[in-house]
């Protein structure tokens, strides 16, 4: 199993450290709430990933902390205001915000770290030409999240989704917020692409989504700071599910299926292949994302982003 | 009693023009929800400012409607998510997002208006180093906002609020938005002032919230489009309450108070002198915007934003 890049865990550190330099936010209870998910842990993929890319072109990490925290942040509220969508109790192993406090202080939370977000890549050390791009970017991509948050909300009420339905829900959903932050890496980095960059982003955006589908059924749920088997007894379409389904048989649980007939049921979906499906499909978006990379320049950081796309797809949790 | 004066009149109907050459906005039930309350009326007050303090400095109103929507596009958002946190059944005089749908359609369709807000700014005339400023500025503001909205849901609970603490949520929660959109238009006309233009839109803005408040014990429901005197049944602190308390009289309503008793508290809190004591405020606050006017030129613009601010103060709904 292979773990965290090296250069990841780097990036991620001087994410950490940005973040508890710029604590605390303020005596409310939003910035309290804020703050809690903030410190909550979570592996900084996104920021690490735009400093990588802005470093492959020669700029610093140092420098680059402004726009990745300003991803990470974009992150946070998309995680706060799913998760009272979704009613989900748990977030990284703690409680979720609308659980600690309530439903109007995770409103509010993710409110705040919305525009926190935009405030704070435009920190950037950046000609005001990139600063523009990069605001276009961030802005247009949080439209497309919230386009396929949509998409997951009304495709669980829907009786039939595609394949293709769902991999465009999970492309906006997921893969634009990886694109954004690899494609703004190239842009504070004056790198003179921007289209590779963010289609490596895309990919291993969708690539990684696709492997949490999996670590849902197959993962444990100390390890994914969430309920097991999520999916299942919320009936959502995946592309294991829908494997599943089209060969004949039903991903669904009830709400009160005990430990054991999850186990089942998620073996009668392995048989079934789903899961090996699913896991193939991740790679191969993971060897697309790899070739991507080849309009970046040779050096540690390029390797380090190959092998992130490696590791995203086989990482346990 | 004055009408909106009419630039703003006239302002106002190109912003309606832009929201309806805009849609539809998409199929999906966050594209319905945002139209919905887009085209539910409401009197473009902030982007008609924009547009009118741009208008000042010899910029016309037709090439500041992207800034001006974008305002508009924020103030939407906010309601969204407000009548949500406090469960308002009424926006404009039709059904709320959440009531109408449902809450996470609301919280949704609040965070697509937001990036979209970000995303028609951006679509400005102008120079890079301006549209930076300009972003700054609408990025601060939500923060501001999302802090005044903090601010009003903790002194809802709190067992003592000052004077001094209502007018600073006000400024955040209302003033700032205001502010904002007087402070773009005078950036998107290249003015080279910045404070005073913020100056007014902060001062009317407060003034029109103080206003507003009144309104809810003054105006009638069906103008209003909400409940009336709901501030007294939700015992929201409000200078008007405030006033009243500390002249001897509780300002706060039971739940199943009839529209009789309603009458009766209402003239009590005007009979201790607290609406007169408000409307004072807000016309104290009006003179000091007008006064920011003098850094702007001469002419039938300035002549229309002093208007509004005694319209804002005057108005019946």
């Amino acid at each position: 199993m292979p773990n965290v890049p090296d250069p990841v865990r780097e990036n991620a550190r001087l994410v950490n450290e940005a973040i508890d330099g710029r604590l605390p936010l303020g005596g409310l209870r939003v910035h309290e709430a804020a703050e809690h998910l903030l410190t909550a842990g979570g592996k900084r993929l996104r920021p690490a990933l735009l400093m990588l890319v802005a470093d492959a072109f020669g700029r610093s990490p140092r420098d680059t902390v402004p726009p990745a925290l300003a991803v990470e942040i974009t992150h946070s509220f998309t995680l706060i205001h799913d998760d009272v969508m979704d009613d989900d109790p748990l977030r990284r192993g703690e409680e979720s915000v609308h659980k600690r406090w309530d439903v109007p202080t995770a409103i509010l939370t993710g409110d705040y770290l919305y525009s926190k977000a935009f405030e704070t890549a435009l920190k950037t050390d950046a000609t005001d030409a990139t600063m523009r791009r990069v605001m276009e970017t961030l802005a247009e991509t949080c439209t497309l999240i919230c386009e396929g948050q949509a998409l997951d909300v009304e495709y669980a009420e829907a009786d039939t989704v595609s394949e293709d339905d769902y991999l465009r829900m999970v492309e906006l959903k997921t893969g634009v917020l990886f694109a954004a932050s690899t494609g703004i890496g190239a842009l504070v980095s004056e790198s003179g692409i921007f289209d590779e960059a963010y289609g490596y982003g895309l990919r291993i955006g969708k690539a990684f989504q696709i492997h949490d589908d999996v670590l849902d059924l197959v993962g444990e749920s100390g390890d994914l700071g969430k309920t097991r088997a999520s999916d299942l007894f919320e009936g959502k379409n995946t592309l294991v599910t829908l494997h599943a389904r089209r060969n004949g048989v039903d991903p669904s649980l009830p709400h009160d299926a005990s430990d054991a007939e999850v186990e089942a049921k998620v073996e009668e979906i392995r048989e079934a292949g789903s899961i090996g499906y699913a896991r193939e499909r991740a790679e191969t978006l993971v060897d697309g994302a790899k070739d991507d990379l080849d309009a970046l320049p040779e050096g540690e950081p390029r390797d380090a982003l190959a092998e992130v796309a490696d590791y995203l797809v086989r990482r346990d949790y």
